[in-house]
């Protein structure tokens, strides 16, 4: 047994193959490896088994170790209409649909009830990080951070600020900006009461047509202040666009910018209506995209381009969007990144393909670096939030590990899911 | 009982809500209906149960009747490669990776073992009829037959003619346009032969570019005299629509018309370049379209648009086209179905929108109008080909049906399907 600090640590040890993807473009298989993770949940060392090495856990042979997903936007308050309402404008979803389903969550009980239905279906789903939006209220915020901690997912939760008396409607909003400020402090302080290693708070301005200045330059302040991440919406439609066009002058990320949003690590949600300025400044800043590539067909009127953001240094991580979006699966969001890939080739962007590779990257290690999080690859130091997942059957034995990782990109589901950890506990 | 041609029939009422889309903007919610089922496999009678009805079986209330999933395009001797390879353009994936896997069906036992993993196994998908492709080998062709019959799904097998010195591999082709046309005649005799109710043979030229003109005019001319459809590729892609404008002149809808391949039922895979004649055309024939949204994403560089083709007048079904499309689902290739349609919408054509009632109409109903099957709708005179399916599992109980329907479609997986039945009898 290893010994750190003086105090004698406990490993358990997997042994398995292990798929993951520490660049966008770069598969690696690690054949039957043992894995040994301290008791604390990170990986203490990794390496090829021996023939007769000592292991607690055995995988069968068609069963492989992945990272474990990381879903960097979730609308948590919108778990209960998932899949449903999905043939409206932006703006008329919002006010008519999701608006009064997020105002339920002031009766903290219903809400409760929503993150005990929603945080383990997500675990099935492969998700072991989760970045949330919750709603405006404190108290099923603090509920929604705390039932994670309970039930071992990594998650980023966030109170959705939104003060705004145009953008949002009277019955669902933050009374001012400074209340929206206050409350969003408290918040982040009830969060990191909880003392949980997995939650984290984050600053959560829901996007600029609903919050004042006055809010967005408090919470960049309150954000440098309590050392905070931030997420928000960016660029995400035609109507949405061109409101921070007209209201601010430029657009989106520009804004963000100034109103001190842009930070390291700020997760901007789709972001499909990027340029090259806008780009390099999200790069320069360290922030980055959630792509939420289902999403963006109902809400979006354009493909992101995963590609180009990579190429030009911005972090890319995956992200469901739920209820945009209607599917929890990253498996889902990976095929979808392509089909949005293959669009944006269509459209005459010809290097924008997204193929296996890049679309897990984006699933797994890309959200980690967007997060900051020491997760998505299974090696030495990173906390070992993985799944077992079984190979998709197959009647003829694939030749290489680069098809059956294809494969499993591409058929696995949410049932071929065996084990899921986060920092080393199991949790499914 | 019923007595019928003066034979007293056994009667099957199965009692449970049933949900169907009898047109493509028309969704229908029978609540708990008794259904009765005749020995022949059709629905005798469809009405309310009876607070008292008897019922041979009663689903659970989570549980709903669906019509089985019509799969009009599948290429079955690509299931091995299902999920991989699908990264380069249409005829270097021919060449390279899907003529020499098809080849391998020269050998009887090799056939037998794909086709008795891969039945099954749509069947589990709630597949109940598929369009076969097989190969240009007579016996593996009716082996799929065969084995269709024996596992009780209802299918249309073709096996798959090629004969152009140019179009295809030396070592994968008829040896000569008279070659092809018997060869084909044969197939149909064989499968014929089976004498089950479920198989039919469908003729089944490859596509214009791997068949000299020969070919095609005579294997017209068989489907005349045996009164047999006939299925192939129709403007899938730039290349192929390009090499079919310069060969003959006009585009492929034009040119399978002047070969006397547009025949009422004739299968059209694909047709993303579609005209307005063209649509005028095949809709005049009554003819139709397997729109195979997945696979266009990696082989055509347009989408399809299945609300201007519905609007035509023309026939339209659901297709995998496994294996250029890697997901033997058809809940995934309803969800693709609107993804392609709001690209459509995207790209300038406001009408283009398919919804969950059109998605599902055309996986089920317009399917088996396609093909003309008495299926796709659950009522009295049709086959009882048909799903069980779990509703997805809610937090906050949907208010209507109509969201418990877009649910369904959504997010359903084949985990959610309890039962199988084709033409009465029950298969998963
Ligand atoms: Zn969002
Ligand atoms: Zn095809």
């Amino acid at each position: 047994m290893p010994v750190r600090r003086g105090i004698v640590v406990a490993v358990t040890t997997i042994r398995a193959t292990v798929l993951h993807t520490p660049s966008p473009d770069r598969l690696d298989v690690l054949v039957d490896q043992a894995i040994e993770i301290d008791d604390t949940g990170r990986i203490e060392r990794i390496g090829a088994a021996g023939p007769d090495a000592h292991a607690d856990v055995v995988l069968p042979d068609d069963t492989v170790i992945v990272p474990g997903f990381v879903d960097t936007h979730l609308h948590a308050p919108q778990w209960p209409q998932l899949g449903t309402a999905l043939d409206l404008p932006l703006d008329q979803w919002l006010f008519e649909y999701t608006f009064p389903l997020e105002a339920r969550f002031a009766d903290l009980e219903f809400a409760r009830q929503v993150w005990d239905h929603m945080v383990p279906s997500l675990l099935r789903h492969g998700t072991t990080t989760v970045t949330y939006y919750a709603s405006i209220h404190e108290a099923a915020t603090t509920a929604l951070a705390e039932t994670c901690a309970r039930l071992g997912q990594r998650a980023f939760v966030g109170r959705c600020a939104m003060d705004h008396p145009d953008g949002t409607p009277e019955w669902y909003r933050d009374p001012s900006p400074e209340a929206s400020i206050a409350a969003s402090a408290r918040s982040i302080d009830e969060i990191r009461a909880i003392g949980s290693q997995l939650v984290q708070p984050i600053i959560t301005p829901r996007f600029i047509p609903a919050c004042t200045d006055e809010a967005l330059t408090g919470l960049a302040a309150l954000a440098a202040d309590t050392d905070t991440l931030i997420q928000t919406h960016c660029s995400e439609g035609d109507w949405e666009h061109g409101h921070v066009l007209e209201r601010c002058g430029v657009t989106d990320a520009h804004a963000l910018d100034r109103f001190g949003l842009m930070r390291e690590h700020t997760v901007l949600a789709h972001a499909t209506h990027l340029d090259d300025t806008d780009r390099a400044l999200i790069a320069q800043r360290g922030a980055g995209v959630a792509h939420c590539p289902l999403s963006n067909v109902y809400f979006s009127e354009r493909a992101f381009s995963a590609r180009a953001a990579i190429e030009a240094g911005v972090r890319v991580g995956l992200g469901t969007d739920i209820a945009g979006g209607p599917s929890p699966s990253l498996f889902a969001q990976c095929g979808h990144a392509m089909v949005a890939g293959r669009r944006r080739v269509d459209e005459g962007e010809a290097d924008a393909r997204v193929d296996t590779t890049t679309a897990f990257w984006m699933a797994t290690a890309g959200g980690a670096d967007l997060l900051g999080v020491d997760a998505g690859v299974i090696e030495a130091g990173r906390w070992f939030d993985a799944v077992a997942i079984r190979l998709p059957d197959q009647v003829v034995p694939d030749g290489d590990w680069a098809s059956r990782f294809e494969r499993l990109v591409r058929l696995a589901t949410p049932n071929d899911i065996r084990s899921v950890w986060v920092a080393g506990r199991q949790v499914v």
